[in-house]
């Protein structure tokens, strides 16, 4: 039996997530691949850090954090170490990059996969920022070291975009992408054409836990920009960046605009596109559009959606059901997953 | 350089498809996995057999049954061996089992599946029979040989079903199944819908090459319980059979029964549902029913769509759009191609 050690930088609603999915699943990992996987650190922006090589307790850590808001300084596994710190210093195999999303630089989160694969360490990335302004620095760090780098999580959370694309669409070239990425400005919109007053739509988004108090990155069309790169980056090669996708949000779309599309059959949606351009060039678009009530884009229920269009597969569609914070958790579990098969 | 040597029993639309991708991705396979993919022999069921274990040309013997009818007698390669004696003479890695269905008993292609594993041969089916009546015994049997039994193409074609929740979905329990596995029938309801005369719709189905001369396997529901009782075999491990299905094809559905519906706002699909009962039992349903015609699975474009629900991942949806004989040669590809990462 050997220990596959963890650190997990940031345990937010991802990390817990997946420290609930894990504990969940361990024994029955341990018994299909060999492996005692086992988290060794986990650090928070201002709530403390915890650091044990012989296993944190996951449930004990999430229970601190949940009801007093900050792991037990008295702890013997209490500890004062940065994120930083902890990727260069601790012996870990995997590091997982948990930490909150900074959409203008991608910093400091690309900083710590770095210094995690320039150690020959994996890495799995929850957060957009390193993908979408250094992935193919990254990937080809990943490379040269010979470990695993994965980033189901950044995209539609669990839902395996990345995964399926490696594992079941091999040899075939994509050469277009269409999706709708934004949970909450796909909610809002939803919610406007219902006639939902805007602040109660933000005030039941909240409540339910998948939007942040402050919005402005979804309705600018940050957050769907950041996730069409890191697919455009990672499924077409296109080697961009954020500021290279051509980006409307949401915020000027009216209820007379959602009035009118609606009495010609249509919805407004924020739709994202990737396409390649008569130079050869990958191109990607944000912005608001008008699509038919009947589309599968269309419906009422779904979270998100990608279509993939292939030479040899033709277009595949996936749609994500649900805003249930386990499918954000699995998509850092099955990253981590993968690396173990990898090990074999 | 290692040969890999594929035996392929039938050449038909799958078998073509396969040739086509094979080709196209040849160099490609053998650069990435270092295997030099042939295939040594073909075998149809009237047009004669082919075998060279310098491996055949494909595109020339696709030439032949296209042009010709029938594979070249005077060739140094033609054979006249049946299916079942390359199963247990030919010296292949991999078998390919792409012989018409036969829905009732799934033999001889449960019994050419059977031989090659025997052997400690990889196999690949694209016929749905062994997995409708033999599933857990020919799994079982490819895990005590250890060797590879891979099946994609049985439902939806290349979409990668079985593949994606092998390696996308590990450790996630799936408990509900729901989909529309029949082409023929869901174009046949939406053509109705639009007022198109029987005969007219089956003729354009039988140009466009997807529907058979005798559409009774489609009508009678037997092609979609065929596919819902390997989707619950394999991945709820149902051990049942399709006589087990609850059963109801689309013959009985009249140009009224259409009309009413859509003045309800629904559309009638052929639906195919696999659920636990009380006592812990898989059980599946196929029959015609309204859903709202908002509903995702009742988009016009759509020619086969999944839903599989899951506990870590929750609901998860792929839809196959196209009725391009790639797709299922596809299928069979990344099967093939499954088998060489094993490999490694």
């Amino acid at each position: 039996m050997k220990q596959f050690s963890v650190a997990m930088l940031g345990y937010g609603i991802a990390g817990k997530a997946f420290a609930r999915i894990l504990n969940q699943t361990h024994d029955e990992i341990m018994e299909k691949t060999g492996y005692d996987v086992k988290v060794v650190a986990i650090t928070t922006g201002s709530r403390g850090s915890l650091y044990c090589m012989d296993g944190i307790d996951l449930a004990e850590a999430t229970r601190q954090l949940e009801e007093d808001g900050h792991f037990d300084v008295n702890s013997t596994i209490y500890s004062t170490m940065s994120s930083m710190e902890v990727v260069e210093t601790v012996d870990y195999d995997a590091v997982l990059e948990l930490t909150p999303l900074n959409i203008e630089t991608g910093l400091p989160a690309a900083d710590h996969i770095r210094g995690a694969l320039n150690r020959g360490k994996h890495a799995v990335s929850a957060n957009k920022g390193p993908l979408a302004w250094y992935y193919r620095e990254l990937r080809d760090l990943a490379k040269e070291k010979g470990v695993c780098f994965f980033y189901e999580t950044t995209v539609m959370a669990g839902t395996p975009v990345f995964n399926m694309a490696d594992n079941c669409l091999q040899y075939c070239k994509i050469d277009k992408i269409e999706g709708i990425f934004n949970a909450t400005t796909n909610y809002i919109l939803k919610e406007m054409a219902k006639g939902v007053p805007y602040e109660e739509i933000l005030k039941a988004g909240r409540e339910q836990g998948f939007m942040e108090a402050d919005t402005s990155m979804d309705t600018k069309g940050w957050d769907a920009t950041a996730k069409l790169t890191v697919l455009l980056n990672v499924l077409m090669d296109a080697g961009i960046t954020p500021d290279m996708i051509d980006r409307t949000g949401i915020e000027e779309v009216t209820l007379e605009d959602i009035e009118a599309a609606k009495s010609r059959g249509n919805v407004i949606k924020l739709m994202c596109r990737g396409t390649i351009d008569e130079n050869g060039n990958v191109i990607g678009k944000v912005a608001p559009e008008e699509i038919p009530a009947t589309d599968v884009f269309a419906d009422e229920n779904l979270v998100a959606v990608v279509s993939l269009y292939t030479d040899l597969m033709g277009k595949l569609t996936m749609l994500q059901y649900g805003l249930e914070t386990t499918q954000t958790g699995y998509g850092v579990f099955i990253d981590t997953v993968r690396i173990l098969d990898n090990l074999k």
